[in-house]
């Protein structure tokens, strides 16, 4: 297959040419950047020294689609909601990695990202690819909305127990943790060494543009359970993202009970791992592969659930989730090109 | 004053003797160590290069009795419980920074901490030492327990809403996240630098032995509020904690309404700070300093209230509060010895 | 192929089971542990919570001579020596990660390491695996001596002008700096977290054991450029090694010629790079990858060059270069299993 | 006494405020920005939420010129060239932390800098405040030129030896390492976090512009030393300068002898440090103080020293230096206002 990566010179077309690049059903990676066209990768990103196809190609969506089969959208919000329905008019798939075709209301995408939407047939034929809920929609999409990274790891964490309605309205509450990679490549206070290591901060508190994502695909599967309380945090890391996750549950139960719910929805999950009780992940157990792993306790002095969910936010939470969808779309198996192993330590 | 730390080759007892060497009250400083006694603190603390009265003394409670009026316990929990005795029957008051006579029920110091409790005549003795808030009964200690780093930032965090009778009951949930040294200078896993760095981590969920004191110190304030979720996370960063409270206030309002009872109760307390709107803090803006910044906002869609509290846990977690308690038992200024800003970047 | 990792519960042993457990190759990876034997690898590795092939065996030479074809040791310094011979002896292939069998001179050996050296003629068989220098030699090993993470990287930087005699003697200086999983996963000051964060420090100054066996292997190529000052650092980051070496060359020369002769050196070799003017290699830009980048520079104020060489001291420093060598040692291509591009950022 | 800091938002300015918060000399503290005047600092750094004289204030020679006795300069390199001769025009003495008064010869400064040098009048009269070894002519100096971080470091480690002509010619290389924050504030690849976490680099090989600098310094005390190889990295950290520094020696020496050499430079020097044999400071060893920590090893297998020196880069390095600058000007004690012990861990 013939493959194109849109933004390869940010962080998720990093890890997407980190895997692309060793799948085996991939027989030609073209990279694309509106910034630095005409440049070899290797000026970008240094580690990539001997990548073979590795010069960066303006963006002309008319040779696109008589080249490729499916392009990577790995570009910032407000951006690949004007270039990438000019790429699906040319008949190309595409996996979009931006937020701009995930709110199905454009309203509540104004509202949270400040941004003039996406049209609203394409956002409306958009497929939210949480490739495990949603396998059935993905394989035949021609857009795949690819989840955002705060949402991956709480809707995991979420949508068993929503599923079966054991969820308490108006109970839910994420307390979230990124590694700095999450803010990307562009420069700023959040993002400068000095300021940022040997140091923890929360930021938009009750305001972060992944809320509504959660809130609309929680409702998918319940509608009772919004709203929810979302508070990012940064953590002075590179990668990963740990949700944690309260809520109170419909009736008393116990904990194994409700493990046994979340290992019953995972049991054909490849990449998703509950833990076993008084065990909780941690973000560098996942560092570097496409892993979700889930721990769970329930406290009976307060009756209330504690899920802590654990991904790499570029995996995950980007590229590893955009090539497994992809891998659906295609007709793969699920895992191919994603058996990499967490790099620990 | 003559002053001894017991402990000093701790983290608690290296920011004892960075604030006390420069404590103009503080004529000797007097440091044992029950491990390392005959030899100088810099073969324990490097750092400490030249401190003139820097050998490690052996712990004879008759001849500290003798020569001092006050001793700081930098101890681990169980040491304490059983050392502190001695020093107070030789009529030394005592400043404990470790948690064994914090809890006032010995039944649920037991379940906690799983170790045999203090005393009891001393643990109904202690006086409780959050100085903003127990001013009063500290002057008059004779056993000051140093309340523990959560419960600090959690209770300067919670305590203004508490007071008032604002928050629902059962609704208190407290993410708390810390920095490393928070587990001191032992060795384990947890504190091995591979398995920690570039990872973040839950530890302790619902079994964290802080829980019971923050429970304890609410109920004074307000019967009705506990239990609370308490989990506890580590941070690749040596030192802050930061506490990202949740709760449900008891009546609708508005934040402007909880920002101004925010800062009635601290309007006189030299080291709490209350942010403006939409300003939160960051743990490192507090760093090495005996600050509590908070930051606080209520979320119209959900009716919860997030309050952000953030110290540095050797500090006003540990030894800042610990001289702040010294200089109110001693009639000095509250801030004597603690003017030190905080180290930025 | 039937492959055993003993000492799989290190550092070391994660890595090689996260190049092992994809490569096309081996057919079974037996893990084998001599202080957890019988439980599973995810009670040591967290991160392998879905290997399928997982419990720790026993290690017992007679039964894997039986089983296996080859082994990878490793264990620490000390421990190889005696177990070794034992699997040798039963006809197995060893390659050993440790630092046993890489000098030649027992007393030597003595000398720096401190321990009792291994037994005499194995010493005296075992092959030095620096690929890219001694390939023919490693196609007929039986006993393969794994280069240490320092001499790796130092090596790797300056064998092309040793061969050539470009060094001046007494002349080389190698400023080295590591992250701490290069410490191993025992506990220590040195790996304890609050202690080495934010924190760097130089330990063993003119006494690593690495000393001697940069010293013997440059000295196979040039018999006059020894001895060496070798300076260890230690840098606050988890993977990674970068040897700052300084040289004088002998005749006057200029910059691109020197590089000219780094190229020619690794022309054919996949895993090393050698930088363009005026770009010299990070450490993250190798990360969890097999390859080696080098800078240089020639000063003409002082005469001196200066070459820059990184690696991942836990791939290309340890379990990379092993299965480079085991993939020569049983005819496979060089780079089997080892396409991982590094992780970035 | 009334002081100004100009360039109060950069971290320089950020140390500068505080120590000199607590200074018993200091009774007036004016802040100054050409970038955000009339705004609280506050607003630039939330750690000084509750510094009373706080206001950002437009820079104007003339007002400054009546209200201050001394003005600490904290600008960039190119901007206190032209604002310094205004200040002193109106009398006021100035203590200059950038680098444009250090260098004597114009032509050197283009050269390394690339930028117009400053009015060669004062470059000329400005003196240079390595402070344990100018001290009689800081007395007097209305320009002190503070030196660099790196310069601090380095000559501190060298000046005993070069003093009394034991080094000998062109043998000195400088492997210097720094903390990020030594880049300031300014946005670039090499202070964004996710490049610079879990990464070390070099940077600026044989170019950097504190090499003419070192050069100047040493060949006051000894004209045969230079030129020196100076090789500045970047590790991932915030504070912290460590410069490990190899020469040879003009005789054969014995390590104690050397050790003497150097206690005996620094008998009276508060702040400099000569460590015992086998004993090499760490940078977090004088975190957040003025000391410089200085370890020495002799080897007899190559004749050569290895010279280890670490600072803080923004106190002995920066700011606390110019502290004690401004203590030795105005006559005060040379320790004033720098008692700050490191903060450990």
């Amino acid at each position: 297959m013939n493959i194109g990566i849109v933004g390869a010179t940010g962080y998720g077309g990093a890890d997407l040419i980190r895997i692309l690049q060793n799948h085996p059903e991939v027989d030609s990676l073209q990279l694309y950047s509106s910034s630095q066209p005409g440049e070899p990768i290797r000026d970008s990103f240094p580690h990539l020294q001997r990548l073979p196809e590795a010069g960066l190609q303006e963006i002309d969506p008319v040779s696109m689609g008589k080249s490729l089969e499916v392009v990577f959208m790995a570009t910032p919000a407000g951006i690949s909601s004007e270039l990438t329905p000019e790429l699906l008019a040319e008949g190309l798939r595409v996996i979009d990695l931006s937020g701009d075709f995930r709110i199905k209301d454009s309203k509540i995408y104004e509202t949270w990202y400040g941004k003039k939407p996406a049209p609203p047939e394409w956002v409306a034929k958009a497929v939210y690819g949480l490739t495990e809920w949603t396998k059935e929609e993905i394989r035949d999409a021609q857009l795949l909305a690819n989840p955002g990274c705060y949402p991956t790891a709480t809707l995991l964490g979420l949508l068993p127990l929503a599923q079966r309605s054991l969820l308490k309205q108006n109970s839910i509450i994420i307390d979230a943790k990124t590694g700095v990679s999450g803010a990307g490549r562009g420069f700023s206070t959040a993002t400068h060494f000095s300021e940022t290591n040997e140091n923890f901060k929360v930021y938009k508190v009750n305001r972060h543009q992944h809320t509504p994502e959660i809130e609309q695909e929680l409702s998918r599967w319940n509608q009772q359970v919004e709203p929810v309380t979302f508070s990012p945090h940064l953590v002075p890391m590179t990668r990963g993202i740990m949700a944690t996750i309260y809520a109170e549950v419909t009736e008393s139960t116990m904990e194994e009970e409700l493990r046994k719910t979340f290992q019953d929805s995972y049991r054909n999950a490849p990449f998703v791992t509950v833990r076993e009780a008084g065990n909780f992940p941690e973000t560098k157990q996942v560092y570097g592969s496409n892993q979700c792993d889930i721990g769970i306790s329930y406290d009976e002095r307060t009756g209330r659930i504690t899920i802590v969910s654990v991904i790499d936010n570029l995996m995950k939470g980007a590229a590893g989730q955009a090539v497994q969808n992809f891998n659906v779309m295609f007709g793969f198996d699920e895992t191919t090109g994603l058996g990499l192993l967490p790099v620990y330590p």
